[in-house]
């Protein structure tokens, strides 16, 4: 079994916000991340599928498709976009780096059909990630 | 005469629109960075001082004095800001890197008083920057 | 089950000698790294804690708290430090990538109240590093 | 256990193709990577070992042994080559990012006598790589 | 006057190889990289233009526009192909670090109508590049 | 003209400290790097090279060359090594990044042969770096 990534990049807004809490337990909960009007990252996202290399091609799967199913069923609904209200399957979600991994791995997962998915990993800054793997 | 640099990080939101066009010409000036919420990065601000190091010192000014500047004068005012909305200092400016630059290059320039300001540079992300050198 | 992870760095010297081997055996075994005076690296410090993100949080653990705790318990203590001389938890321990992993983790694993800790990975250069999972 | 790691780099140039098919299903399958002159890579080569660490040493292997080896085994050999014609233990084998790790795990494994080998890890750029682990 | 600049990637192979030299003075000239089948790179290439940003957009120039000018008139013509033989601009040119820049230089530098070009600058890989400002 | 640069790196140990100050100076001059016993980094140290390249070699001056030039003059002598103590070119300096630049310069300015120094351009860490140009 080899494990086979692609990292695809996006840039978007985001607030740490539940509506169920108080301003000031936000505050107390999000620190910065509550402020009213949100900020923004350069989102990485890496993708790993994992599966025996296909005999004759050499690939798991062809990363470029890997890559344009990326694209299509992500990156291109959430890029230069404001997480908590540009995005449908983002609604009521709140957007932490944990959540997102979660909710691209749902979406992902069913649209791998050579191999299977691993990992979904989201790094926020190179300093902060989270990674889900099912 | 040395040039010396200090790099601060600050996550922040903004939005490339101005209100003297029309919301269609903003889209085709600024394509996605005009979405009507905004989008974020994770920026890097490069501040450069040219002096000559002090002979007792060895340092052309102190690099933890120059952080501490950045971070009082720019860091904490735009991290974890909208840019458009949040910050007294970019209040009528539209957020281009080109103007975070020329923006804070005029913060900073007063406050420079061991060599002088050689060069402001601001990164939205690795691909794409702008430098300002007075 | 989803795995968070922050990085912080710090700045030490450290020398890879043991006093039951000669001079020229921590040499031999050691190569450069045993020379007399030490030499220092740039370190990187990524901490993986594991759990279920909170319901009403999004968050496994509030990633500011974390990074505060690795902050209080290791980088203020190791960061411009001489690693063999100056750490009180270092005493008696070659301070090899390895080890460096296996002890902070001890440090840490008690302290981590949300989720469990997971993984320590410390960095000695972008291309020399060690991992421990407990 | 604790897993360490030493990344290696080499520059080589490939092309993805395989004689069983038609030019015209090469490119199909292929995309650009079929190219008939080939193309490029700057190659990150990640390799990981388990163990214990010493009691003594504190390593579970020489870092400088594992590069060593690393170099005189694979680097010496794929370093400024065409992996496709100039590279002996790639005769016949497609170089893909998947098989690179598969055929440099076989070299390797038996090579590693302190410790196991856990993990290899070929990068063709910081976007798309792939791990094999046995 | 503000510097913007704008970075692009491509993946390609080439040999430094001149046919006036014999095969062994090539090699003693250009060392592994005249070997006869080539070898590849990671290339970025960072464009910079210089000018005043306009009054009501805020840009020197739209880095889209300019991402997409590289990407026309450079990056489709080199990506993934052999530099030596598959690029029209490149015929008779020797590739290395220093010439790419001056070639890619010359297409650009007519085709920047807002400020003007700065300077292109080639990397082979992080540690070698060059620059040309004209 | 084209200016070419070669990175090279080295881990090496330091301590910011003036004899002719006091303890209490030291510390409130240089900080943290006063600490008695050091500290470290993974320097990086790149050096640019300006000429115009040579018509048949299309080279301002073999990069490998460069590189061997920069190892034996520089880097074999300050890798691993304590800079305040192990190292002759550095007696009686303060080793700032300044400092380093300017000596480093001194060093290769009469070297370079081909084309001539144009920087010389010290790391200390990503967020920290001087430059020195003559």
């Amino acid at each position: 079994m080899v494990y086979l990534t692609r990292k695809e990049h996006f840039c978007a807004s985001h607030r740490l916000y539940n509506p169920k809490f108080s301003e000031k337990e936000n505050l107390e909960i999000y620190g910065k991340c509550a402020y009213p009007n949100g900020h923004g990252h350069n989102y990485e996202l890496e993708v790993t599928v994992v599966g025996d290399p296909d005999k004759d091609t050499g690939m798991i799967m062809d990363l470029k498709k890997l890559a344009d199913l990326i694209d299509a069923d992500i990156v291109d609904k959430v890029d230069h976009k404001h997480l908590n209200v540009d995005v449908d399957f983002l609604k009521g979600v709140i957007p932490t780096a944990e959540n997102l991994a979660l909710v691209f791995w749902r979406i992902l997962c069913p649209k791998i059909t050579a191999g299977r998915l691993y990992s979904v990993k989201v790094y926020e800054t190179p300093d902060n990630f989270a990674e889900y793997r099912g």
